[in-house]
């Protein structure tokens, strides 16, 4: 059964090479799972065709066979249930995996994303500063005593982490952390993730091209 | 196998009865498995032991025989395993569960609780006011069509999300979204909840007695 990752038809620039469907392409590239792209047209993402697929009119979104699910991190833990090169089956090291995901979403990106957010309008003081310091302080002496955050070996949370991580403005912040910073470039040097991200910028390229016809 | 819920042995007392632990105690009462309480000593939650056993320097963490985990969502999706009560075996609707736990995490708290953060410092704008207030607009109007967020009944899904719409100054701005006030209402009537809170209230009361000593 082929799967089907549901993203944009096209985005503006900005975020390309960033929208979370790249999570899933790439871990769909590490398993080998075989998958194809359904989109959503950017202009139709607060109708009711998907917010019925996504309430919070954004993607990603999975399709398995009848199961249908949104939210990067639980399509990420669904398709890691699918292969042991996401995520071990043994109990102990399903945990740990199981750990780092919600750690990923909900200690680092709970602080990360709002502080990159609030920094988009440049105020003097951001007010997240000493919150998201303290959360890269203790990222950063985890990594600093191993390479992989869970079961000794590349799982679906070293995924999640390095594309949370990778974020532009997070990543020159990182300049701190030297532990993050190695992480992150083993991690992204993976050839699942350059695959999956060039196929995002050819996907939203070939809709520039489309439009411009 | 009896469970253990790991949290701090005191608390100041602003926090009682929002401790993340509540939501282990909540899910084990619901499945009615039974636990114990171990807990580390506030003073003592950045040393080497605690962060063995939560990198964040936070609590919960669980312990179910040889498996240790952290992070209250990765723990309650751990639970959630043990029994149907929490998270239903059939794959579409187990599928449904997890991305509501995760919409919760990621979707939901992690503009809620750096808004909260935020305004604890009453600045005249909270900047995430914007973001805070489309997100729950999206998600009252999923709750205005049904009452569950999974599977057509009760899921750990709808206990992580009562946790954190009950907040109290999130609950206050509540006001505007009659869907979610009334989730959120009849969600902590139930009597899993009462028992976990009072039993979180009691355990921190006791600590305090004990320091009087």
């Amino acid at each position: 059964m082929t799967l089907t990752i549901w993203t944009y038809n096209w985005v503006p620039p900005p975020p390309r090479g960033h929208v979370r469907d790249l999570r899933l392409r790439w871990a769909c590239e590490e398993a080998q799972l075989p998958y194809r792209i359904a989109t959503v047209r950017f202009e139709d993402r607060t109708g009711p065709d998907h917010l019925a697929r996504q309430p919070f009119a954004q993607v990603p979104a999975l399709q398995d066979g009848k199961i249908r699910l949104f939210e990067s991190g639980a399509c990420l833990l669904h398709l890691a249930d699918k292969s042991e090169t996401l995520m071990p089956a043994d109990p102990q090291t399903r945990a740990e995996t199981l750990e780092w995901v919600i750690a990923g979403l909900n200690s680092i990106e709970m602080v990360s994303v709002p502080w990159w957010f609030i920094g988009l309008s440049s105020p003097p003081e951001n007010p997240l500063e000493g919150w998201l310091t303290s959360r890269l302080s203790r990222l950063n002496a985890v990594l600093a005593t191993r390479d992989h955050l869970a079961a000794n070996r590349f799982t679906v949370a070293d995924l999640l982490m390095a594309d949370i991580l990778r974020v532009p403005k997070l990543r020159a912040a990182l300049i701190d952390y030297p532990a993050l910073q190695a992480f992150l470039t083993r991690t992204l040097d993976r050839p699942a993730f350059r695959k999956a991200q060039q196929d995002q910028l050819d996907h939203f390229a070939a809709a520039d091209a489309a439009r411009a016809r």
